[in-house]
Parts: structure tokens; C-alpha cells; sequence
């Protein structure tokens, strides 16, 4: 087997550790800081108190993007840092704030007239020049994982475009994950993120990009979102549930980073943008149905996982999956959208995004029809169905058959 | 849990990317490239095939050093990089050529006046300057780890002191992991080495600097070691056998290289210098005896760690572990050394090197005292024994008041 490892972030993990900032960036050498904080950090005080906890370290702060942050504000940063002569990022926030500050340590770095507009490399192909301001990375949800790897999530509203930007110059500097700013994350947020990190950690394991170091990653990071996620969702100040899962999610970050997500997360991009289904409610609801095709992967990987997860099989994990997600009052099926053939057809065409050919079983039109037609018509869709495993080697199974009527 | 996590090394892992020297070098725009490699890597041809396939980015070998690397051999690779304005190194070899490869990019890369000599470092807690030579690390035995450490054992006999030295200057570039170049080894060397990385991975997880990301490496190597080492002792040329177990010990490599080893490690060091034990037979020697003791701490890691192995606990574990060295044929006991009180006494407080302090349970003289004692005295000395972990709590067992007297 040939396989690569990068994994150039530091880490720093713990409870109360976000007033390292300051120190963090005195030992780096990095000085003249620009904060980039999400509304939400702004209004609750957290913003000021980095400030204040940077003694010096931080000279301007940019909190003017929206929660899918749009090209126009990367390049609103970017101007900020040249004009201001910034030297350094600290993004705290969610994904958000994250990806807009890893988008704009490259575009702030040189001139307009050199390095251009993000635009000019969202969606086109066109590699960014490597050069970036260093980022102090700070996730204030236990879901993304950005703060470890080199993904900008971005929107071009103009242009009706969302979509991912890949480059080795986004991965941080260091990322300070201090469970502690999660304490105040409500249980539905904390319920999605926490899927989504289970979705990570699992796409990440059974990619055909897989690989052993992300494969012991992901399985301690999947064991944990079991393990303490259904206790972060009830009981929001239970300490030692919201470490877990911070811990979860910065290790499905390294998971998935290399190996990246597949077909969960290529479903779930139409979900959200034509249903505004929150992306990690939207992950889970077609994790377990993933689990049970790719259990006939003849390389067994999703097999190999149920059983290091301490399951019987892939459908054993499958099952623990669908209970989870029911334990967690998220979504279990889309019945409640009154879906149309049209409408499902046009679910199938968008999910056909690069990451479904990261998918050990090769995604075909037929199961991802018999996917959403199960979540358009019924409420508990198919937990425990063997059937599903058969279609995906080209026999239709029964209740296909019957629902497609 | 406050932990930290770095990792700068990339890795190219996979039979046959030894070739890819030259092309890792030229897309890192590393030029004049030196290549330090063990006697047996020159005489094998090995050493020429690495010269040849750099395509012109190799301009000197250096190949005058011994098993144990001597500072004074530090030094004369050091005037070597300066005498032919160097600019990068490829280590090829096992622990001894990466070692002293590690420490010669540092004092390699300033003038003698104002870097000094190894000497002024070695074991005097000054620390190395920070600048160093790009290092692209080759093993050829899956044993040491020291592809992605910063950790560099070097000797100065003259004064008479092995030490380690830690440096993050030490840190390779990149590590290129071909198991094609491990098909040599020999079974002795294989089963040693092997064993080695299974102590570095149990002692990564359960040492007092553990934290989460090593865990779940320890235990993915761990478990590589006793699938896979026996075929790879008996089957010298099964591909998989020695694919798995080079991913086994870059993976152990990450394991422990920031939590650091602990009992086992610090009780081999006076059995390898005293004796000439190899290092990895004689960590071994006291890894399930270290395992029973370590079953009683209150954290329970050494319990945590047998059950994610898929033991009942860590008595389970120390079985396995007995089983494997038995299998190996690796030696059990200290029996045929005929040792005196004064030569345990001396093992006992030769053993008093900075790992024992990273050692869950506090290892006193009476467990060491009982430990040498009844490697002294049979053949078979303490599998299965329940007495060993009632001592650590202070309370001799019947086995250890038989054989004091």
C-alpha cells in the first residue's frame, strides 16, 4: 500500500488554553494581529476578552462576514490586512470564521494587483500562490475539524457558486482547541456538529483514499462521538462530554483532511443549500444507509470499522448509527417536504460532487434514487433493510421496487 | 486534559518510493546533498542505488561511523557538510545513521567557532541552535521510529556516556518509508527491532505525557506487531508481513516520540550497555513484567490499553506479550549470566535513567530488586504471576520474599 502523511499543525488542547493567545504569538514571533470573529463571538464578549487576553498581540478585528462567508468578504479582509500592514491571523469561531481567515492569509499577503481577488480561484482550478499570513486557528464548536486542515468552504453568491478551495498554504499555524468555548453551544448545534464529526471520522476511514494513520485517527474519533455526544447534547455543562468531543473533532479533522469525506457528505450539499438542512443533520441522515452499501465493498473497510468501533459488522454500526441520530431528536427522514419526482431527481443530479468518487462502492444514479425516494416516503426509512447492500451489486431489492411504483 | 500535538515530519510511505529521493529533493529545491548510510547500506549497494536514482542531487557520502554513532564521528560529518558547502542530508540505515545524521545537519550547518562541536551538547542540557540542514530520512529496519522523531542517542566514549539528545532542529524534512529495503533483514535483527517497536508504542500510551492522538496510534501499532511480527520473523520475504510491520514502527515512531518511553526503556539501557543485550530484545525482557505492575495504577491505562488490544486486561496484554517473545525466541530471562547481588544491584540503579520517571507507577528499588531478581533466577520468570502487581502497592509478594532470601 503507498500512502502520504502531512500534518503540519500544532495543537494545543485544553481547557481555559484560548489565553495563550497572546503568549502563543510572542513565542512565534507574531505581531500585529488581525482577529476574525463570527457575530456570535462578538456579541458574547469572547471577541474582546481574546483581545484582552493577546496583551497587545491584536490590532484590528474583522467580524463583517455571514455564517457561509462570501467571496466579496474574503477580499473585504484581505484589503483590511494590506491596509492595516497586519502580520498574523487569529480566526475563532466556526467553520466560518475559520474558512474566511485561511481564504484571506493568502489573499492579504500580497498586492491586489499580484495575488488578485479569491475569486480568480474559487472553483476554477487555479492554484493559490503558497505564501499566507500565519493563522492562530481557535474553533469555538466541536464539528469542522478546519482548524487542522487545509479547506476554505466558500460561497460566490453572484455566481451561485459554493464550494471548496484546497491548498497547502490554509493549514494553521497552530490550532488552540479549548473545550471551554463550547460550554455555551446549544444542544441542536451541538447535536449536528457532533454528527458531522462522526461523518468525518467514518467518510475518512472508508475513502479509497484511506489511510493507517487517519484510520487509527478516525476510529478513536467515531468511538468518542458514540461514546459522549448523546451526554454534550443533554447535559451542555457536562464538562468532561464537551472535552471528549472537542477531542473528537480535532482528531476526525486529521481523520479526514487526507483521505477527505465521500458520498455523506457529496448528499449532503443539496440538502442544505436547496433545504437549508443544518450540514451535519444533513451528513447523518444518509450515513447509515452509506454504511449498509458499502458493507459489500470487497475491501471490507466498512466492515473492518464496525468491528474496531466494537460492532458486530458494518450493519451492526449502521444500526448504532440510525439509534444515534434518534437518541439525538435529529432527522430521520425528508417525509415532511412533500418531495416530488423532479425534486428528487434534482436531489440525485446535485450530490454528484467530486467527493462521491471518493466512495469505496461506486455511487450509481439507481442508489442514490432508492436513497432519497426511502427518505421522501417514510419516517424511519431503512434501518436493519439487508436489501440495500444487494442493490448496490445491480439487484434492485424489494422495497425499491415497490417505492418507485 | 491539557495535551499538546506536533508532528512536522511528512511521510512517503510504500515498496519501492526509496527511488523517489532525487524528485522529493528537486520539488523541496534541496541541492549538493549528502548521504550518511550505514557500512552495510555501502556494501549492499544499497548506498549506490540511493546515490544513483538522486539523479546528480547526491554529492558525498559519508559512511565512517559505528553502530553506537560517536560525537567524535558527529563532529567529522559536521566539517565534511562545511568543507563541501552541503545543503541537504539523506539518512539510510537504521537508528545509528539517522542519529548521527540528525545531530550533523545541526552542527553542520554554522561555523565550528559558532556552533561548536556535538560535545558542548551532548548530555549537558545546553540547548542546540534551532538551524539545521533539511533531512530526508530512509530506515531500513522497522525498529527505531526515528524517521519522524526528534530524538537523536548518540555516544561519547570518551567520556563514557550514551545519551539521547531532543531537539526540534532534529525533526526530518521527510521520511521515506520503503519496506522493500527491511526484505534483508535478519530474523534475529526483525524479531529485536520488532519488539522495539512494541515497547515504544505501550510505553507511548500508558506514559504519564500520554494524550489522545498517540493513544490511538499506540494501540494501531501495537496491534500491527502481534499480527504481523512472527510472520515477519519466520517469513523473512512476505511482502505483507514486512509492509505491516514498517507501518507498525513509523506509526509506534509518532506513538512515542511526545509522550517518550518509559520502564521497559530506562531497565534496557544498563542490559544492552552492561551485557550487550540488543536494544530491542532487552526492552522486551521486562515489558509484560512492567505490564502487571502498571495494571494497578489508579488511571488504569495499561487495563484501557489490554482492552482496545482485545485482551480481558493488562494481565491479558503481559500474556501476549510473554507469548510473542516466546515465539521469537527471544531470550526470557538473565538465567545464563550467572549474575551476582552486586551485578543486580548495579542493573537496579543503572536503571535510574529519566524514563523510569514517565513510568505510570512509581518504580521503586524493590520493584527493581524484584524484577532483576527473577530475570536472575529462571528461566520462565513471571508470566501469569499475581504477586507482581500486589508489590507495587508496598506489599512484597511471596515469590519476591523467596528469592531475597
Amino acid at each position: 500500500m503507498i500512502w502520504n502523511y502531512t500534518q503540519p499543525v500544532d495543537i494545543r488542547f485544553g481547557a481555559g488554553r484560548v489565553s495563550e493567545i497572546g503568549d502563543a504569538a510572542r513565542e512565534r514571533g507574531l505581531y500585529r494581529g488581525l482577529l476574525v470573529a463570527g457575530g456570535h463571538s462578538v456579541r458574547s464578549g469572547l471577541a474582546q476578552r481574546v483581545v484582552d487576553s493577546g496583551r497587545g498581540a491584536i490590532d484590528a478585528v474583522f467580524s463583517d462576514f455571514s455564517p457561509n462567508p462570501d467571496v466579496t468578504e474574503v477580499d473585504a479582509c484581505a484589503e483590511l490586512i494590506r491596509e492595516r500592514d497586519l502580520g498574523f491571523i487569529v480566526a475563532l469561531g466556526g467553520g466560518s470564521a475559520l474558512d474566511l481567515a485561511k481564504a484571506a492569509s493568502v489573499i492579504g499577503v500580497g498586492s491586489r494587483e499580484t495575488v488578485g481577488s479569491i475569486r480568480d480561484y474559487h472553483g476554477t482550478g487555479k492554484p493559490l500562490p503558497l505564501g499566507h499570513l500565519p493563522l492562530i486557528a481557535v474553533p469555538t464548536t466541536a464539528g469542522t475539524g478546519s482548524e487542522v486542515t487545509c479547506v476554505s468552504v466558500l460561497t460566490d453568491r453572484a455566481a451561485g457558486v459554493k464550494a471548496p478551495i484546497v491548498s497547502n498554504g490554509f493549514y494553521p499555524e497552530l490550532a488552540i482547541v479549548d473545550p471551554e468555548l463550547t460550554y455555551t453551544v446549544p444542544p441542536y448545534v451541538t447535536a449536528c456538529t457532533g454528527m458531522d464529526v462522526l461523518s468525518q471520522a467514518i467518510e475518512g476511514y472508508w475513502s479509497v483514499g484511506h489511510q493507517p494513520i487517519c484510520d487509527a485517527l478516525a476510529v478513536h474519533a467515531a468511538r468518542l462521538v458514540f461514546d459522549f455526544l448523546p451526554t454534550a447534547v443533554e447535559r451542555p455543562d457536562d464538562r468532561e462530554a464537551r472535552e471528549r468531543m472537542c477531542e473528537a473533532s480535532v482528531i476526525a479533522g486529521l481523520a479526514f483532511t487526507l483521505p477527505k469525506t465521500t458520498s455523506s457528505h457529496a448528499c449532503s450539499f443539496p440538502l442544505t443549500n436547496r433545504y437549508g438542512i443544518a450540514h451535519g443533520e444533513a451528513c447523518a441522515l444518509t450515513l447509515d444507509y452509506f454504511t449498509r452499501v458499502n458493507a459489500a465493498d470487497p475491501e471490507g473497510r466498512a466492515d473492518a470499522l464496525g468491528r474496531a468501533l466494537g460492532y458486530r459488522d458494518a450493519d451492526g454500526l449502521a444500526d448504532a448509527i440510525a439509534d444515534l441520530r434518534r437518541a439525538l431528536h435529529l432527522r430521520e427522514s425528508l417525509a415532511d417536504l412533500d418531495l416530488d419526482e423532479p425534486a428528487i431527481e434534482a436531489l440525485v443530479r446535485d450530490s454528484h460532487h467530486p467527493n462521491l468518487l471518493n466512495n469505496p462502492v461506486v455511487i450509481t444514479d439507481d442508489i442514490l434514487l432508492d436513497l432519497f425516494h426511502r427518505l421522501a416516503s417514510s419516517s424511519s426509512s431503512y434501518a436493519g433493510d439487508p436489501n440495500i447492500s444487494n442493490q448496490r451489486l445491480g439487484e434492485p431489492g424489494a422495497n425499491e421496487r415497490e417505492e418507485r411504483q
